[in-house]
């Protein structure tokens, strides 16, 4: 895990060296295709980076887009009209029997089907329309991390393709990951929390539920993540001085609206560690921005899981009750 | 909270006397409207009534559904063109500033708007073309009971409309809430639990989430809620037999595609406590069909929130930390 989290610049560069233009042939598909709706299906650490896409897809492309629940049109049997609807599919494997489920009958249904994958050869990549590589390399970790943040560039470079921007992501990133002794300060803090709360609002929100996969993974924490407006909402009443929290802050329009949040759980005596720029747990974002910060700004929280298991005796390589593939129906 | 949690049967029986009319002339304007996509804007407790509805347009209606992130169209200020969208908001109070803001965006980018709110007077319910009065009488406890089933049965009414099983509902809600014996038993074996997780698929998924809602809000548990296929794929390493675990299996098609996760999960050496037809928290349904189950089977578990909340010396109707109406922006 932690050979995997290190090697991430380089996944990153390589993508924009080697996968960008490949990609952009696929996004001009979409153009020509006009989606009036996007629809994305994953599940697990690849649901996070389709929370990412969601919000670039409402955002930079200015179209409603849903996080699909895979069992309505497997289980479930749902054939809805999808003639105008594009279908991103995400899975590291590529072999997720739902998720294969899902793009066959999204495909059947009208839409424009896209799986975006660490595994070309794969059924899911098959049967999509068009197929997307993140060429992330091998992932052995139980636990992903390389795969998340290729996948966020992937759909960057897909739905939005400011590659200009992007290629400002490798060097913060390999800066970013420089802050080990700051990890380390933080894993101790953690040593025998039982409970921990991750928020954040817009783009980080997606961070904000990763970073909390990953705690609960490696760590056998129970992380909740909430974005910020929910947080306020009932789950507050969990968080008192017991209950550590972690705040995505990475500047932008998110972190300014969490800002009300930060302070009334301040208020509450909660112990707050943010993550971003000039932060306890620093993000050397360098200029990238806002809605290219969570590829920078889960590697920090990355770091923490993986150093925390350590701490607590465990083995991050090789979390009890996971395989590396899940076969969900 | 315990009276309103009683209140139901009535409040559900009262909306299919009272108010089932209004909501059929509102979903013949939805019909007119001929939408192509549904959008559901909601925050904590009705947030889980729009993930409810959800699944209902995806597997009764037949077609694309999102849960909107608000963010995107207040803060961040996307402008999509929604001239096919129906964007429905569901808010107890029809207060919140954020939910207010997305209603009007939406409807500016020409989408239908409809508000489903307890406050017919409220400034939400005046900003959508159509609102939707859930007429459940002032809800005081900050834990939102009969509100949430009777968003649910107003989202039934006005999204697939099958009154005829609807009617079966009230008298199914009754004679659930008579297991008080068994209610008690399940809060005595969580008298000293600080996580638990609630796990579910399909239409009941919504109920898992807002079951972990309610245990969070009044007893301060860490409590996870899971989709069983995510479950699997990550949050499995935190749950042995230290964590308890509460799955929803009342008869249908996404219980039927839960058995395989309790398997792994008794495998692993996990208490499973099950709420449904002949289970630990038992579920009348008695005839209730798997798509209108979620207004009965949240009952057992609204029961159990206040309960474990008094047997831990706590007060279910002042939670810490909260107030009724939440203001986010």
């Amino acid at each position: 895990m932690a050979a995997e989290i290190d090697e991430q610049p380089g996944v990153l560069q390589r993508l924009l060296d080697d996968g960008a233009r490949a990609i952009a042939r696929v996004r001009a598909a979409v153009d020509e295709f006009d989606p009036a709706f996007v629809s994305l299906a994953a599940r697990g650490t690849s649901d996070h980076a389709a929370l990412y896409g969601k919000y670039l897809v409402e955002v930079r492309r200015q179209l409603p887009a849903a996080l699909v629940s895979p069992s309505t049109l497997t289980i479930y049997g749902a054939r809805p009209d999808l003639r105008r609807t594009l279908f991103i599919a995400v899975s590291q494997s590529g072999t997720s029997p739902d998720l294969l489920g899902s793009v066959r009958a999204a495909r059947e249904c009208g839409a424009l089907t896209i799986a975006v994958t660490n595994a070309p050869d794969s059924e899911l990549a098959g049967a999509a329309h068009h197929s997307i590589d993140i060429d992330a390399g091998p992932e052995l970790a139980v636990a992903a991390t390389k795969t998340y943040t290729a996948e966020l560039m992937a759909l960057f470079l897909l739905l939005d393709g400011d590659i200009e921007s992007a290629r400002l992501v490798p060097a913060a990133a390999a800066n970013t990951l420089l802050h080990r002794d700051r990890v380390a300060e933080a894993a101790a803090r953690y040593r025998f929390a039982q409970q921990l709360v991750t928020t954040a609002r817009g783009y980080s929100y997606a961070t904000a539920r990763e970073a909390a996969l990953k705690l609960m993974e490696t760590s056998y924490l129970a992380a909740l993540a909430f974005s910020g407006a929910d947080l306020l909402h009932g789950p507050l009443a969990v968080v008192d001085a017991d209950v550590p929290v972690i705040a995505i802050t990475t500047p932008g329009i998110g972190a300014e609206s969490l800002a009300q949040v930060l302070e009334r759980l301040v208020g509450a005596g909660a112990d707050v560690l943010r993550v971003g720029d000039d932060a306890g747990l620093p993000v050397d974002v360098h200029g990238v921005p806002e809605h290219l910060a969570p590829i920078v700004e889960i590697l920090p929280l990355q770091q923490l899981a993986w150093r925390l298991a350590l701490d607590r005796g465990g083995d991050p390589d090789r979390p009890r009750g996971l395989t590396k593939v899940t076969q969900t129906w």
